[in-house]
């Protein structure tokens, strides 16, 4: 009777998991449809509307170890053609070790973030890549190593002025790394891994309560210029999802309420000599005859 | 008395309404979180895991109407190099009116969901934009009008083979495009609006409960691919999340259940000479001050 007993457990058990993996899979999938049951709340108004006060555009610096950018990019590409770039373009993990210029890294930024001009005295800065509304509530972080000129540690940019701060210079670097990509190893020879946070409340100031379905798709505005200016320069990346944000917050700085990361990039050298070590990832698709 | 009363209620309503926004709000931020409070699963098995089928890489041609595109693209950009696109991409509501080429349309398609490669026997689409997991879960639908050598009507891109079908030529084109954008009429002078949806079970597949958060990024890597091909091309853009995908998924055929369409993005051709007509679209920044 005992084991009856254990069975029937088990069984509930089971089918309690398969209810909840449905509800999930069910969750995610309206989180993602529109137009289906989501309430309309005619009388609502966001921040904007009620006419609070506008958030600041960007983070300032919170250091005094900032660093200026050159913003020179004569020549630097390996490929400048658009069409040969996306063609080009695929995820690289596996990273050479050599470093990257001062230079790479300021047209990184600048692709993905950089400022190209200020909308109204500040009512948004409209930037190299699209954002609803322009709200561009993204801060980029890097945990940074073997860039010239500048000392291993963990970065912040400053979009305003196209300008770096150094933040902390972790014993531990690589070990970071690998942490707060939930273990990947990989990323630890990246010479830049991007983290992207999120400010809601620059968004939320002009969407409210429909401010948040968006954002990872300007996030992947962001990832997807990154991809592309990384191939210009022969370099390479992989963009993670997988991203203990929690252990990113606490690392930054970041309160995780108001603002919490959300994204990765690694990146860094590559070679064309890696690029078996680079199908290896894949091997499982060729042991399981898939 | 009564007034009291009248009173009292509709302090608890606005009460009750303060509530829900906070609510809505913390559920839009914890959705976009990671690494807080999310469940582990240590036990969880996807479907891939559990070596369960994996589901068709591509939706197959649902009509008789396949048309082939010209992959010739030679001389049919305006501008080719990638940090000048970078640079000059903006977003495009008013459209000119002219025809699209069918080239053109076949490069924009190339650029944003174009398979360069099939990895193992059929496990993964290796297309121009990155995928998680290279899942590629998305389809490309298009209301068209004005492009040459096509029929105005709604369409769907087939990209093993890189071509399009007709589904339908509904009366009333211009009066779809504006009642699935929510009612945002300046699309409808567009010549190609895109529709994307996602097949759910491609990416569940592979990632299961996990699959969901990660969707939306990979539509932003296929809008910013969009973006940039239209400005290299002199034609223009604006991508756009209030989509209607209820009703998309009606007129389109889609059940809403396995697929839905999720966002938008309605391009054109544009002129110089509109740019001051681009900016009354933010003609209340200077009305307000902000």
């Amino acid at each position: 009777m005992s084991s009856h007993f254990v069975r029937m457990v088990s069984k509930k058990e089971k089918l309690m998991d398969e209810i909840m993996i449905k509800e999930k899979i069910e969750k995610g999938r309206a989180w993602l449809r529109t137009g289906y049951g989501e309430e309309d709340h005619p009388d609502y108004q966001t921040d904007q509307q009620l006419k609070k006060k506008q958030p600041p555009l960007v983070k300032e610096a919170m250091s005094e170890n900032v660093i200026g950018l050159p913003t020179d990019f004569e020549g630097i590409e390996v490929e400048t053609d658009f069409l040969t770039i996306v063609n080009r373009r695929s995820s690289h993990r596996v990273y050479t070790g050599e470093s990257m210029s001062l230079k790479q890294l300021s047209y990184l930024l600048w692709c993905i973030q950089g400022v190209k001009e200020i909308r109204g005295k500040s009512y948004a800065t409209l930037r190299t890549v699209p954002c609803g509304g322009a709200r561009h509530p993204f801060e980029t972080y890097m945990a940074i190593q073997n860039v010239e000129g500048l000392k291993d540690g963990l970065y912040h940019y400053l979009p305003m002025g196209h300008k770096i701060e150094l933040l902390k210079e972790p014993e531990d670097l690589k070990g970071f790394i690998g942490t707060s990509l939930m273990g990947q190893v990989w990323a630890e020879k990246g010479n830049v891994v991007f983290y992207f946070s999120i400010v809601f409340y620059r968004s939320e100031w002009r969407y409210g309560i429909y401010a948040h379905r968006g954002l990872m798709t300007d996030a992947g505005h962001i990832t997807e210029n990154l991809y592309l200016a990384l191939t210009a320069l022969g370099l390479g990346g992989c963009a993670i999802g997988a991203v203990d944000g929690r252990y990113c917050d606490q690392v930054f700085g970041l309160d995780g309420e108001e603002e919490s990361i959300v994204y990765a990039m690694p990146s860094g050298t590559v070679s064309e000599e890696d690029r078996q070590k680079e199908q290896d990832f894949y091997a499982f698709v060729k042991e399981q005859g898939l």
